[in-house]
This record gives structure tokens, sequence and C-alpha cells, in this order.
């Protein structure tokens, strides 16, 4: 492994990278699949080049904190340099992927290109807003820290605008937020600008009253986390209409202007945001044939995370869809499908590697959570079923041990132990402002008012 | 004091605040002479409008941390809403003053206009690059926590690139940084570079040798920190030549094209990251008779804080220049003066309210210090001098004692310890990527060859 050696550096547009006589995996993204998959390859006879456009791993389960002031970016995100420090077989390249040239085993990046022997896709997934064009335009996703710190500065500034009209419907307009998605990241998000608006809201701005401001789920099924069993499902609707959350279930929606929400009963919310949960799909890059794609953007793979027609192309993660037997449409797009893909995958490349057995893939469902608000969390783990104090005393462990480095946990640890005790949460500060992508604010509304009759 | 009397919204274009039938006393601005002055009127008969564009107070002092990846933005904010929650005769308005009308008593601003019976203007100071327009375009100041950001992304986003690039030059110019300004704010952020240098990059960057990281620190007159006596000067030039920053003293910088500064003595240094901190003006706002300007855009005022020819605008803080026998320049444009203006000219207001006495200002000089990095510090205190450990301590305390917020205090001590046990740092993750303003990089380097030519 002679990491000194760059002599490729520059030559023929190539990204600099050492030069060994190892197997070179070039690893793109690194989530959660990406990162369990590099962990289990440390120092081991494969050479690593992990490919990111950022230069730190994101903790995503927990960006509905950092967009409700709860916690700080940085305490949900770990720098890529400092995590593979003991990593002598790694190389971090910070690039973004432009296209993937198989023919000639090729990555290219906005700095150069990059020469693989396997290749391990593990870009994850982005917010789909399945076409609804307005929606996309001026609604946002919470799929990454940008997102967070948007819906941040957007929810704050709203507010400060909400405190000096006195147009009724403007105000209202203002100081509501419609989240659509009833899954994990909706539920939680509405909870957690719940627990905002009754703690935090009357002291900070008394230009607003309660009543003014309204906070919106909207669910197309018939229920919120549909992957729960009913008992909590239920429970957790009940959490949040104590909360004051307006539940809307089998209801879509079908416009958005910036200001209106329109749904599919041809009813009208007055929102000025609307966070968009709804639905994801995978970030695939161009250069694979395009069959191996379906629906979702998703890319179809083996049982051993092989590409359907390339022999030394993976994905791992969100992005890729194994059809199985229980699983017909793939596995959920979630964080544990993605740990243990990648870790699967890094044990059958060095089986592969040694001219050892490989083995399928076998998902294990380890269950799942959420947390509402304050000592209010659902947790559903094997067959077994938790509700109130102690799913929330579970929720918080789990999320604790599974963030990476001792600051963050401590960070984090201390940032919930401090809402806890105080009511409040961290500061809700407007570092760098949000451009609300939207017209004149009452041309807007006057032409929702149109669309509404 | 009716709180809820918003009758005014809209109409005029008037900024909604309440109608109340006390002396209106509207502060620009929430810096450390604004807030300073609000704190004393807490609760007192007077009403009283802060207008802001950010909704944060900003302790500046640690601007340099934040640059440097050792404390988070949250912890030197505090947001005014909450600072204010107690307060009952202040209204808070997130806007940008535009022009301030005297005539009419009016302030201008983004989302209307507001009447005054007392306007006080605490803007502050914004970087002053002295005319010099290629510094001032391809450079950074270093004085709002955006700027701090944006060094931050900055610095990194050259180390990535630094990593990759084979030819000389462009390493050593992406992995220099050049720092203008030999006072606290240049000898702080030197100092924290150094550190960065020795103790995070060799671990964080295999890629780079040390040596091709240089830090410059540059410096116009004969001496680093102009206010402090010769001995702590010369302790602080001893710490930082030994901590391997290239110190240079009567240099000054004449031009930057973003790759390489121009010195005044036919000498260039490749550095794509120039750091300033050599100067500052005042941030007045149009509108006032141009004839109370000074050419650092200060505002002169008497010693009442009055503006000439003005009997209801007062100037506080680094906006303000008060020439008197002691300071026939004006006080230096430090915390220390703000904060004394500031409280000053609250009692003063109370007194003229209730008809007694007004006094002079009078500046006490509590002595300035400085840290350049662990267990090294100077400080002049009086007639004292400090030095090494037990002027970082009084250092640290201080600047802890003064920092708005338990949990900030309380963030910022944990951070300090967490550095001073381990080494390291925080993270230092790009979370908003910074664009360099420069265009294609080979070409620049070309075109400053040709100026060195």
């Amino acid at each position: 492994m002679k990491k000194s050696n760059y002599k490729n550096c520059y030559t023929e547009n190539r990204i600099c990278v050492p030069e060994t006589s190892l197997p070179r995996v070039v690893v793109v993204g690194g989530g959660f699949a990406g990162l369990s998959f590099i962990k289990k390859l440390k120092n081991k006879p494969v050479q690593l080049i992990l490919i990111d456009k950022d230069n730190h791993h994101q903790f995503l389960p927990l960006l509905y904190q950092v967009a409700t002031s709860g916690i700080e970016p940085d305490s949900i995100v770990f720098p890529y340099r400092k995590l593979f420090r003991r990593y002598k077989n790694l190389t971090y390249r910070m690039a973004e992927v432009m296209r993937v040239d198989p023919q000639r085993n090729l990555v290219e990046t906005n700095i150069g290109t990059v020469e693989y022997d396997y290749l391990v896709l593990a870009t994850g997934s982005t917010t789909n807003f399945f076409g609804i064009e307005s929606v996309a335009r001026f609604g946002v996703g919470l799929k990454s820290v940008t997102d967070a710190l948007d819906i941040r500065s957007h929810l704050l500034q709203n507010l400060e605008q909400a405190a000096i009209t006195c147009i009724k419907e403007e105000k209202e307009a203002l100081s509501s937020v419609v989240i659509v998605g009833g899954g994990p990241a909706g539920v939680e998000m509405a909870g957690a600008l719940a627990e905002f608006k009754k703690y935090i809201l009357p002291k900070d701005y008394p230009e607003l009253r309660r009543t003014d401001i309204k906070i919106y789920l909207i669910e197309a099924t018939g229920k919120l986390l549909g992957e729960m069993p009913d008992e909590l499902s239920n429970k957790t609707l009940d959490y949040l209409k104590k909360m004051d959350v307006e539940v809307l279930l089998n209801t879509a929606v079908e416009a958005y202007n910036g200001e209106i929400v329109k749904l599919n009963n041809i009813k009208f919310i007055n929102a000025s945001a609307l966070i968009w949960t709804a639905g994801i799909k995978g970030k695939a890059p161009e250069g694979l044939d395009k069959s191996v794609e379906n629906r979702q953007n998703r890319i179809r793979v083996n049982r051993l995370n092989y590409v359907e027609g390339y022999n030394n192309i993976f994905v791992i993660g969100d992005l890729a869809v194994m059809e199985t037997k229980k699983y017909p449409r793939g596995h959920p797009m979630v964080a544990q499908a993605a740990i243990q893909q990648g870790r699967k995958l890094a044990d059958n490349l060095l089986a592969l590697l040694y001219n050892k057995e490989v083995t399928e893939f076998e998902y294990r469902d380890k269950g799942s959570m959420a947390t509402i608000g304050k000592k209010k969390a659902v947790a559903s783990i094997k067959n077994l079923r938790f509700s109130g104090f102690l799913a929330w005393i579970i929720w918080s462990v789990i999320h604790l041990m599974s963030i990476i480095g001792v600051r963050n946990k401590f960070l984090i640890g201390l940032n919930w132990m401090w809402s806890y005790f105080t009511y409040d949460k961290g500061d809700r500060v407007i570092i760098r402002k949000y451009q609300p992508k939207k017209g004149n604010h009452h041309e807007i509304i006057k032409k929702a008012f149109e669309l509404k009759n």
C-alpha cells in the first residue's frame, strides 16, 4: 500500500489517488450503506476510494431536530478525513459524480476521472415529489443538512413576518406549516413543531396568538406510520391530536403556490411553509443501462447486490432495489437495510477475493420507531410494542448509540437534557437567510384565490 | 404600555409596533452598544423598538474560533426574542434600515417606516479595505458569523483541492493563508490556524506535507498588537514565530488576485485565501448630513453622544467618533467602549426624561488582551502585564463571562476543554459551500505571473 505514489496526478484528467497493486474499490457516497461497507474493509487488502460531494457523513434521522432548532448541524455530521484517519487503505476525494462509464471501468467526476476494479454505488435517495411541480418548486424536502437549515430559516423568517402583518389571512398563512407524509420523518417533524409552538412561541412571539398557528400533517393513506402495527399508529395519532397537530388522513396534496395548499378533497389550507416527507427516490448516477432502474429510480440488484448485467458494479442502500419473496418491491429505504447491505457486501467482496463462498443478502427487520415529543414515542421491535416514556427512552438511547463520535453523542445528549429540563430549545437563529421561492406576496395570494374560485 | 394595540399596522407603510404614550426610542443594531443601552432601560418608562437585520446578537470576539472550526456559530449568537422575553417595553423587528429621515423623525426600513422620538444608531462597523479593490473582491473580512463560516468553508475546500494537485505552485497557494492586520483579530486568527496546522492537518491530510502549508501574518506598522506595551507585542511575536507563523512587519498588501498576494516591497506570496483584519469603518446609514461623518464613515458625536446638529439622534459604539483630549481621533473601536457608551447613554436618557442632570461620557480603558494559542496569551490590564498560562486563563474566563446565555457559556467551555485535552477541534465540516470569487484557476495564475514580470 504505497500511499505516496501520486504519479497519475492530472494525467489524462485523472483524480490523483495512490497507485497500488491492490484491487481498487471505488465507493460513491458515505451514508449509512457506504460507511458500513468501508468500516468492514479497514486495512484489508483492497484499495478504497471514497467519493462524496460533502466532506462529512450526515446522520439523517435527526435532521428534523436541526430543522426545529433542537440541535446544531455539527452534532449530526462527522468529517470523513477524521473518521478515516487510521484507514491506511482509504483515500477520500471531495467530488461530485457526473457519470459512470462501465465500458472503461471509469467514474467521471467534476474533478476528473477515477478507474475502478469494483464500483460500489451508495448514493442513497432524494426527495420524490412524484411530478407535482408546484410542490417541488415551493415546498422543501428534508433529506440533507442544508434542507434542514433552509427549513429552520424559512420558518423563523415567516414568524417574523407573521408578527408584523395585520391581514388575518396573511398572518394565518405565515404562521402555519403543512407537513406532507405520515411516515417517521413527517410524524417526528410534526411533533417537534408542536412542541416548539407550545413551549417557545408564546414566549418569543407575544404578537402571535396560539390559535393563529396551525400545524398540519397530511397523509394519503388511512394511517400514520404505515409500517407499524395499528395499535401504535393509533397511539401516534392520539399523541399528535393532543399536541394540537391537525392530522388529515386519506388526503393528498394536489398543488401549492407558496401560500395556499390545494388538497384533493377541494379544500385549501393557508400555509407559507410546506415540508414534503411523502416520498423518496433513488439518486442513480448516469451511465448505467436504463433497464436496471425501476420507477423510483432505484437500481435493480441481485441477492449479492450486483447490478443486473454488470460483473463489477454493486449497489447498496436506498439506491438498491433487491426484489425478494418477502419484499417483492425491495427492502424499505431505511438505515437498517443500508447498514446490513453494506456489511454483507464487504464480507462477500472479501470472500470473492479470497476465493471463498459468497452468500445471499437476507434482511433482518429490527423494527421501527418514532418519537413524537417529550416522553412520547412508539417502538415496534420484533413482537414487542412500546409506547410512551419507555419507547422514548429506547428511541433516545438507540439514536445516541448510533451517531458517530464521542463529541457528537455528548453534544446531543446534553442538548436533549437541556431541553428536557428547561422546556427550551437551542438557539433559534437565522444564520443564512432563506430565499423563499415565491414572487410578490400579495400577488400570489391573489392568484391563489382565483384558483379557489 | 399597551402591547396589543397594533392599529398602525401597514397604514402609510408603517412597521407594525405597539402604540403607547411613552417616548419612543428606536435602537438600530443589537451589538455590544445597542444591547447594553437596552439592558439598562428594561421595563423603564420608554418604549424601545429594536431594529436589526439579524434575529440574533453576535459575540464577535470569538469569530476566529468559528472560522477555524473551534466552536459552532450557535454558541456565539443569541436570539433577540429570547433575550428580551421579559422586557415589557421592547418590540423587536427584523428589518434592514435603508435611510434615516431626521426632518420627519422616521427610520425607513425594508419592511416599512417607524417614527421615533429618540433615535439611537448602533450599527457598528464593517471591514475597511481602504479602497484596495482587488483585496475587497478576492479577500474575506471577519466581521460576522457569515464571514466566519465563509472562511471555514473556503479554507477546507482549498485543502481538499491542495490534496489532489501535483503542481507545486498550486499546492502551495491552496494550502497557504495570508492574514492581513496584526491587531487582536489577526493575531488570534493566525494563532488558531497555526494550531490547526500543527494538530489537525497532519492527521487529516496525509497528502500534504507540513512544509507545504504556510500561514502569513502581515502588519503595516513595526509591531503587533499596536495598543499593547512593547513587551507584550514582542512576546506575541515570539509565540507566533515558535508556532511557525511567518510574521511580516512593516509590510503592506497592494493587490490580490485570489491566488497571489502582491506586497509593497515587490514581493509576492502564493495564497488562495486572504483574510483581511487590517481595518474597519463605520456602517453609517443614509440620511444624516454628510458633514457629521469622518473619513472612516464614523459619525461625530459630542460628549453626550448627540450627533452634531440633531437634538434627538444619538450614536454609540463603533459608529460613534467622540473626539476628546485623550482620544483626539475618537475611542478605540472595541467592545468595552461600545458597552460603556451604551450604558452611559441609557443613564443620560433617563436623566433627560426625569429632568435630572446629564453627565459627559468618560471612557475607562480596562486594558486589552489576545490569545495566541493553548496556554499562550497576552493581557495588559491597567499597569499589570500578563503573558503565558495566566494571561490565557484570564482571557478565557473574561470571554466566558461576557458571552450571553448559560447554554452558550456551557457549550463554549465544553468545547474549549475538549480541545484542551484532546488537541482536537470541533467538526470541520463544509455545510454550505463557499463560492470563491475567482475565475478559472489556471487562468488566474497565468495572469498573476504576467503581473510579476
